[in-house]
């Protein structure tokens, strides 16, 4: 309820202001929240009521972010697509969550087409290019659905342990606390320009989103990541905040692009997923003199960010700087714990499995009840993450003892990339590591054994992934063997071996 | 929920920040939450059950807020007794809210025991007094219930338009939304120092307290307000955030103790139930030149302020001055609307009544379906308040469509106290209005016509309304007159025709 009533607010509070200013595009409040209600009543008329499940398949616009609030407006439950899944597992999905309706920009049209034909439970796939958005948005718009707060809002997919995707039921509450901790924690007004330079169909793009909505802000947006976009928006647009891992942020300062007048400009900096390192930071400082930069360490399970290091410790050669290892201190209306294997709680310093509690906790997986159970207890999320807390609550996250690797932002669930490359006809066993890399902060590396009178080349495994996985999971280097892996007395793969012999190695066979 | 989490979470995160400044007593966040959860087990101990009805009768202090806190982490439902009603108002409010448990400081020992005598629902009163907290603070704490977000979290008693008490009922979900919107349009963060200036069974003054404690901030209180103890508060306690009406504002700025030290100090000053003077304006402004000044509008049916007229539209001599009159723009997450007669909306500009709607708006009215349903229609709470809205959305109070006079911040319904009026045997009819006064902003007038064949005198009225009704709400003048009240078409009083003739004569037999 409290986003489509966010809507009609900013159109009151703020009717004039703007709120999409991205390149040639730019509209007041007022105009926005009249195309938001047109689009939800072309929706509608397309057949989609209360409760229906709308897939979205697009690049950053301020159509699509438009049409993810419509969905909401017409009382849908939003299914974003990773843009870069393979069709496999977009269908997976489809099928997984019941989408009624898939709706896709210019840039999907034949994957559009394709799944709209494979997935029985679609009605078709709705095609939102230029000219049909003209067309939407001259509809007349329709009243609010206003859903309730412990309504389903939303089922955001991510990789999943057991080699699935897992689809994060959240609720309408959910993403208002959320919003409401991004607007407060950002300090999102009237005066912000947000780029959104992440995909939308992350959390953590569009939770950051909502809070600028909430807020009655500017939106601005990339369809896709390159220095010189980056500054043609911050200059154009006027943006102010930015979301950017280091990895990014690392690329746009080393661009040839430049432009510090327009860096200059930047009131805020998120990032999140990797630590910053002290080098990093201190050409940040120097680059953003007016920003906050703030860390923030969450998961799609707990709508975003639930804990926050604050600016005061991004300060160098003063004595906050050593919290810089730390992910910060729970954020409003969380909380935080570490336990141990019997789920005692661990003293401060000790590592155990970081739990989350909170209003902003998912309701549960859809449709998997006991990975649901797997995940909630007692209210609590088993984040899978290993960490500690300091006596003053911050939290350092160590490990994460779900099989997983982050590169360049993107989670990447290990078991996915191994049942697809389990598929392969040649192949015994294998396991997918990550390794560190200078760039991407890690890279997917790949252990395969063949099957016995078997051959494999890299170049056929990297086809037959391709075909499976989206391409930013696909292993960036094979280590094709002929004997086993080695195996703890449990018979679980020592993929800790695996990782001091790629180090020691510096890669496989290729 | 949010709230007892808010608890342990500024423990874990300022475990040794200051929680409680007020004069000789300071504590810290560890140690505050471990008080609260003591205190909740002693609640527990002597019966006090979840769900059940607590009520709390006490002066601003300390431990009154840890017992507020406490209440609520035993699972109880609140139900704060303002401390200036007559014990009969008290004894009606204990009954029809069901209340089981009533605790009270020294101050009101005598009151709390006759009370504990007078009502079958009570088990007893509770002596909170200062040894008694002292045992209390040393027991083993509890866990906290952690009620569910839609649970009852309070039942906050107003004067009724109908000459009752209505019990405002409100959610744990209210009071999370109400928390989160003080927390960030004030501003607070670890920093901050809040005077509980107010009385805490006010919903204005508990409400930002529990933004405070979201936000791990400091607790400072007055147990009455004088600007000699205000001054040594803000001395001894270091208070940076305030909550004044405009007449305690006036108070403070004239008093000889004013020390401008102390007021440059201030980060922020909360205002509402009356609009602030060009003149006082500026005169705070130069006293307060750190401060952000804000107003807000709001009742205990919406938990607190649902408008906030900001710190840019309190600079004189500029554009946004002339915003003075105006209560300010929708905080997040409400929406507001004015209405005609026929609930149709009315165009910028035209008065009509002011409805609101969101998250914190109340479940309804306890134990008064009829009530409840006057006050909600389509989830849009009739405020009772006639306004208008500006094209930008800031709203403007024209008039009190309830018959209601606000003096000195305290909302007194005129029904209340003519019904109290009219129990006198002399009495053949009465009407109450608000007339002007130039501290407290209105004062209460009575307008009484005696039996024939009937004397009465002021003095005697006066002693017959303070044993029914809080001395507050007593007139401070009387015009007893031998003719009827004049009288619309529809038998209706007419209370303009009284006002006029008020301001005309200046007042009545005395």
């Amino acid at each position: 309820m409290l986003l489509t009533s966010a809507i009609r607010r900013a159109a009151s509070i703020r009717p004039d202001g703007l709120a999409i200013v991205s390149g040639e595009q730019r509209r007041d409040w007022r105009e926005t929240a009249r195309r938001v209600a047109a689009l939800a009543a072309c929706l509608r008329e397309q057949g989609v009521r209360p409760g229906d499940h709308v897939a979205t398949l697009a690049l950053n616009a301020p159509k699509y972010y438009e049409l993810l609030l419509a969905a909401w407006w017409a009382g849908a439950v939003l299914v974003p697509l990773n843009t870069r899944l393979s069709q496999a597992e977009m269908g997976y999905i489809l099928r997984h969550a019941g989408v009624s309706a898939l709706v896709v920009d210019e840039h999907f049209a034949a994957a559009g087409a394709q799944l709209g034909d494979e997935i029985d439970s679609l009605s078709g796939c709705l095609a939102l290019d230029d000219a049909a958005y003209a067309r939407w948005i001259a509809q007349p718009p329709m009243e609010a659905a206003d859903p309730k707060p412990d309504e389903l809002a939303g089922i955001f997919y991510t990789g999943g342990t057991t080699g699935q995707p897992k689809g994060v039921a959240l609720t309408h509450l959910n993403f208002a606390f959320a919003a409401l901790n991004m607007q407060r924690d950002l300090v999102h007004d009237t005066q912000t320009v947000y780029l959104h330079a992440p995909p939308l169909f992350h959390l953590a793009d569009f939770g950051i989103g909502l809070g600028v909505t909430l807020a009655a802000g500017a939106h601005s947006f990339m369809d896709r990541f390159s220095p010189a976009l980056f500054y043609e928006r911050l200059r154009q647009d006027g943006v102010t905040h930015l979301q950017l891992a280091p990895t990014m942020l690392a690329m746009v300062l080393d661009a040839p692009e430049r432009d510090d007048a327009a860096l200059a400009r930047i009131r805020s900096i998120a990032y999140g997923s990797a630590p910053i390192s002290q080098a990093l930071l201190r050409r940040a400082l120097d680059a953003f003199p007016q920003a906050r930069i703030q860390q923030f360490y969450g998961m799609t399970e707990s709508c975003g960010a639930c804990t926050m290091l604050p600016p005061s410790c991004h300060q160098l050669d003063d004595g906050q700087a050593g919290k810089l290892d730390s992910v910060g201190q729970a954020t409003t209306g969380f909380e935080l714990r570490v336990v141990d294997a019997d789920a005692k709680a661990c003293p401060p310093g000790t590592p155990g499995e970081i739990q989350i509690r909170g209003p902003a906790v998912m309701r549960g997986y859809w449709n998997a009840p006991r990975e649901t159970q797997k995940a909630l207890r007692d209210g609590w999320l088993c984040s899978g993450d290993a960490g500690y807390l300091d006596e003053a609550g911050y939290l350092y996250v160590v490990d994460r003892l779900k099989d997983m690797i982050i590169s360049g932002g993107e989670n990447i669930y290990c078991a996915e990339v191994e049942n697809a490359i389990a598929r392969h006809p040649a192949v015994s066993a294998c396991a997918v590591i990550g390794v560190p890399d200078a760039f991407w902060g890690e890279k997917v590396h790949a252990v395969v054994v063949v099957r016995e009178g078997c051959t494999l080349a890299d170049t056929e495994l990297d086809a037959h992934c391709r075909a499976l996985v989206g391409g930013y999971k696909v292993p960036r280097s094979y280590d094709i063997r002929e004997t086993g892996l080695p195996l703890s007395a449990v018979g679980k793969v020592q993929k800790n071996v695996l990782r001091q012999e790629y180090l020691q190695n510096k890669g496989g066979s290729r």
